[in-house]
């Protein structure tokens, strides 16, 4: 059985490649956002061309990275979001939420300092965790038979 | 034509007292998340007792808020969401990317030193506008014939 | 049994006027998008401020009368769509589809001329009449008994 | 991954051949209405038969090109839609509109000169750019890791 | 609790009289087809002018009596189905499939020797009845507190 | 605001008299299965008259009573759920879940002794409480203001 | 592109095989109900054993024939429905309305002589054609380029 | 045509792997709970670590097993559901309700003493069998064509 991830979350750290590599061993496809902060935020201009002002220019971006968020959430099987102690991270947030809204199941990661700020999502979410490892585990465990 | 709308987002200002009174001519019934913010975060232990640590009465908390909002917004026929200056607010972009996912209408609103972090909610919300006053001629824009 | 319809395209001629005059007997409550053409285009400018370029101020009023067309097309038990012989129409267009999509009954209106360009849509729309008074016939004709 | 992508829009013109032809490197699937235009007006008296007039030889066609596009939007995971400068193009704001109720990503592509009259549908679809290229360039960034 | 209930089903009987004489004292608004069985075969020309032939004619009719049909099937919370020892009645199995696949409660009335014909029908309805009256008894079972 | 609140599960104590009881200041319709135990057993009997075993018998009540609950389902915007502690009462786990599939908020009761065989159950429901009173003041901070 | 079709309808007449052998150079799987009318009527007591009486037999073997197209049609991306001019057939009409309201596209095949008691069911169908000749055009033309 | 089928229920007999056994011929990929009862109740504290009580053991553990059922239900084409005569199994009577409302079909196994406590659920059900061979007939007969 082959399923397809959606690593939702923090663009700034290296998460998602340390838990691919850990996932390996798994019949797993995994997706995720333009990780390269910069261009995602310039794609706008990069694809329409010079904006008229950083609100434009940030719509333009949002439009696309949106579409792209919004095509591989929907065929995913299951969504991994992970919130680091930096930034606001609303997209993030509003991705989480719009993959349980599909009924899509959710794996929160997130460090426990950000329990408090975290506990109506957290508490939506299919499980939460603080680590990849433990990510990794529960991906083990839907495949394990015993 | 009367409406059901769900003032979703910050409780640390009185935004919705403002709200309400300049919407008072129209036909509309409002609701919201628990304003008092205290008690919101003691609703958990209010009801079920003393929890075990933070985390326990966090998630005791966010189950019965959870309730509240998942009844009111299914409920409602359009949502405004409106992000302040401070605070991390995730669970408010959780409650406006769930509206959209429901297809309701949303209204946000958010100062304009905060365009950049919502970018990718702010797209794809109905409308974004920066004052409580904006909202409001929205909502008569709706009523009015011409 | 009350019903809400809401009145889809063309928006300069007065057809809604004669065809609520007509149906004025009926228990019907019946909703359309803003009426006046100059206010609709000018509506984004009106509440948000003066915008960029023509292309801006268009994307500010169309995300306004957007929310108002999803919100009634939400709320209506059917649709009745009119299409003229002049301008492109195609809001007019989308509106229907989307009413169609949301499985909502729809009546199209348009003139016999028109049936060349308009093939694809009359085929899906649930009856297809060329004036107003056939129109009212149908919906007399939902509340007569025998 | 693989992505199927329904080409609606404009037959008259061969930028489906340009599309394909630029997207050639990537693992997508493209579908498309029939784009011999002749064919498809002919279509429902090639398998019904002669019809009784014009409009029901419309009705036929339009009946089996409907299918057509009903199959294919179903199972497509994008839409891109194309407006030209000439035609009233009706159809094609129809399967765009019915494309975004059914929550598909859609792009689409329209001259500058059209920007009035497609507004609504433009601020409702996911992205909208001015040529093709542009929308190949959008395809590929949702397969660009960096 | 007020409940909304269509009455699909023959239209060659009084059927629908006496269940809602029987019905009386329940606080149920009852919808139906047209009854007049001749005037729902002409309404397509009766609204619509002559038609080229009897296909014609029957396809303009049946597009008024299907939007009759969805857009009380939508309203209902129940539907009661009655099929009668004569016709074909191949719409009363459209309307009672819809009904079922809509996720609405189903009661179909039939005579006992028509129950290996109806055999599949029956096994989805939520109940099967031999008369009005038992209808009755189900309807009035579902205000009974004990 | 009102709502309707229907109240699934044991039917052989009297828990729904004092939730209503302690909810009557509070503007909201409940609705429940037939209380009356032995009338429930006996309804496919007594509507459809003498069935050929137990086990047709226990179907044809079946059918009336989950058309009954499925129709009260639909209609409600919570689901309070009690499970006591004797009876096997898996039509009651099939009803809760129901409840939660459809996405109505739910409200689960039960007595410390069951957590462990409700475990997942509990999990899935928004809330979960152990006595009427509890589940009363969830209600009631539905309504709160602050 | 390959696709999957249903072909609900008469199980008395071998249409099925004339329609894949004609259909053989297109990449479609055809599945469809129990085409040995015997074992269809009995399959309730070859899995069930001996059943009551001759409505619980038809019951036993309708929730099994009901099951078996429930699934296919689910996975079907389209269904032909064809009617011959003998038998009641009420389950074909119920599978083609199913088919209908999950929005899957029908092709109806039926003789000219049916066309009256089958005219609200042809109304709601994609396409309704004569032959089995003219159902293999329609499904070639999904395939066709030009 | 390959089905993926989830089997729910008991985990404490070797049920499954009689079935398994049994439907080797057929292109059927079956998927299941965790069937390592220990295993299951421990692993949320495998995961997470020790828990505060035993109420927290469980909620931790519930989260991870309604994950992986979540997600293998929404994949699965059909469920079969095995009660046995040990044990509450509120579980298993939610996971087959959860089936059943997202529309897929279930085959339920139960020993004839169960029937009582279990008629509305049976009564819901696609087919209640009493054996796992039984089951297996029906599965081979979704595949038989004459």
């Amino acid at each position: 059985m082959n399923l397809h991830i959606f690593l939702a979350g923090e663009i700034h750290s290296d998460w998602r490649t340390e838990l691919k590599e850990k996932a390996a061993h798994l019949p797993i496809t995994f997706t995720s956002p333009m990780e390269n902060h910069e261009r995602s935020d310039q794609i706008g201009e990069e694809i329409l061309g010079k904006q008229a002002d950083s609100i434009q220019k940030d719509e333009a971006a949002s439009r696309i990275n949106n579409l792209r968020t919004s095509l591989l959430l929907k065929k995913a099987d299951l969504v991994i979001s992970l919130f680091g102690e930096s930034y606001k991270q609303w997209n993030t947030a509003m991705d989480a939420s719009a993959a349980i809204e599909m009924g899509k199941p959710l794996i929160l990661i997130r460090p426990r300092e950000l329990h408090h700020p975290l506990k109506e999502l957290s508490s939506k979410a299919s499980v939460t965790v603080e680590t990849v490892s433990q990510a990794i585990q529960i991906l083990s465990y839907i495949y394990d038979k015993e």
